[in-house]
């Protein structure tokens, strides 16, 4: 049996956080073992709603691939590419945009939603209302089988689909392939401030790259229970973000269960709680953060890294590019 | 001083008519004397409202080539090439996507009276809501600096100038190039049938490739002055189509002039200026049916002449691309 193909990857917008970690990154040190996988730094999506930073993305870039790289996603293991490298998508995209109305683009849920969100009202830039066929591309390029996503982007895999089963159907062909959405069981982790997400506009995320001392302001100030005001009161652990992060980080599940049910009965205080997290999510990162330093400082290595998996996607890509246009039959030239 | 750059091209859903000749080729032959020209045989932007048939637009390919061909335009002096052959036009498309908005897309005022002529209501094709982009991508491409179009076509080129004005303006460049609209002075011809334009739809035009008993046939039947009942009766010479089509192609301005004259008094009879308009395309299309014969002969020559003017675009499509990402910053490879 074929191996599975998987599809993930990171808008370079910012440097990754423990969010990305459980939601996502963990995932594909587990997946890289078992299937083929395909991890893109989707810079031309992020040019989308940031055009006039291009400048930001590829220090971005830069930064996601140290995170990988520091988290052990292995260039042996997964192939890590940068999209806008891969000319094959945008020619994707272009057969792609002729079999999907504008209506139902617009009416994307997905996009939406994060059209309230960034608050564009009438000035969405047309790159952003497309990004869901580029997506499109990009999974069907690898012929992704698999595509790991958040809940909210369930409805953008049924799009992918949609135009698969069209562009197969109209040109007589099985090139494309249907992906599957696999939705991790925890898919967020929220943020120290409690809320929802972390996300970098509500600076309330702990960043695999932050030093020590960052990270033990950030553990001090994190949100807990607003009722469990002195010690010997009990205290919720459910929605508490410190519990939240300990059963996703301490390998001692016995003593996090004992924590708990000491929190919950009372006598047990905040900071003995974020002093085991801290203990907890130190010697977590500590050798993410050594060998995070360790790529660095070999800025030309990072590259190169980047570049062998971007030529092996490119191959990938431009055989499905050839393969779809064959089926269009609009090889012109052989 | 440098040359000044054309781009000028057709959308293969046909073979071309003499409404094409008067409107667009005769001044492309002119024109490929002094200016350095790209003619584009525009294949992705005709599959936009054609998805369902790449076969035809490639038979159509093919046949628009030995129209050009036909006429006299020479890929000596011209670079003929096949736009799905140039990957970088989509590249520019998906930056251009991002300088515009969705509503400024919507408000094309090109684009909303094809979307009301072609019937697609709530169902436009999305690649067809965005084809002026990718326009701006194929004028930009070649840094043409002149434009030939229709004078319905000159918000597209505002269209591009906007984008080019953006891009320059947010990656502080000069890469990309203002293009000016040149409108030739006779845009169209009429239909044979009297209405305004020649169309496929319409099966009122006389196409480059028709044969002598076809012409004949067209000719004949050819709409003129309908109050024209008698020979004797005096005519109307504006806006019949056989007096405009004399004033287009015969040579002999001072006999055309005569006619009109006779005409206009009553006196001679449609008949007379039919034949004598059947001569004049007679002789203006059989050089040009030759030639078209000698070219058909020889497939795999045209596609030579194709594949040698696809190159050269490419060529100079791909480093107009590689100067717009090195501006944008994003040539991550050098």
């Amino acid at each position: 049996m074929a191996k599975d193909i998987v599809l993930t990857g990171d808008r370079p917008t910012g440097p990754l956080h423990l969010g990305h970690y459980v939601g996502s990154l963990q995932n594909r040190i587990l997946l890289q073992e078992s299937v083929t996988q395909f991890v893109m730094i989707a810079d031309a999506q992020a040019l989308t709603d940031h055009a006039e930073e291009p400048e930001k993305i590829k220090e971005n870039v830069f930064q996601v691939a140290l995170d990988y790289l520091a988290v052990g996603i292995s260039p042996e293991k997964s192939t890590m590419f940068i999209q806008s490298q891969l000319p094959a998508l945008c020619e994707l995209t272009q057969y792609y945009l002729n079999l999907i109305t504008w209506n139902r683009l617009k009416h994307n849920p997905t996009v939406k939603q994060e059209i309230v969100q960034k608050g564009y009202g009438e000035n969405v830039p047309a790159g952003f209302m497309v990004y869901p066929v580029s997506q499109a591309a990009d999974i069907t390029a690898f012929k992704a089988n698999l595509v790991p996503v958040g809940e909210d982007q369930i409805p953008m895999i049924e799009q992918t689909n949609e135009i698969v089963r069209h562009f197969n159907r109209i040109y007589k062909t099985k090139v494309l392939v249907e992906a599957k959405a696999i939705v991790p069981k925890i898919a967020r982790l929220p943020g120290i401030d409690g809320k929802a997400k972390m996300s970098k506009s509500l600076q309330n995320g702990i960043y695999l790259s932050d030093e020590s001392d960052v990270l033990a302001k950030k553990v001090k100030s994190m949100y807990t229970d607003p009722n469990h005001l002195r010690v010997e009161d009990p205290g919720q652990v459910e929605g508490n973000p410190v519990f939240i992060y300990l059963d996703a980080f301490d390998p001692d599940k016995e003593g996090v269960l004992k924590m708990k049910e000491h929190y919950t009965r009372g006598g047990l205080g905040d900071s003995i709680v974020k002093k085991r997290l801290l203990e907890v999510l130190e010697s977590f990162l500590d050798p993410i953060r050594k060998r995070r330093k360790q790529f660095a400082s070999d800025p030309a290595e990072v590259m190169r890294i980047l570049q062998v998996g971007t030529e092996k996607a490119r191959e990938v890509s431009e055989q499905t590019l050839y393969e779809a246009k064959a089926a269009m039959g609009i090889n012109y030239f052989g």
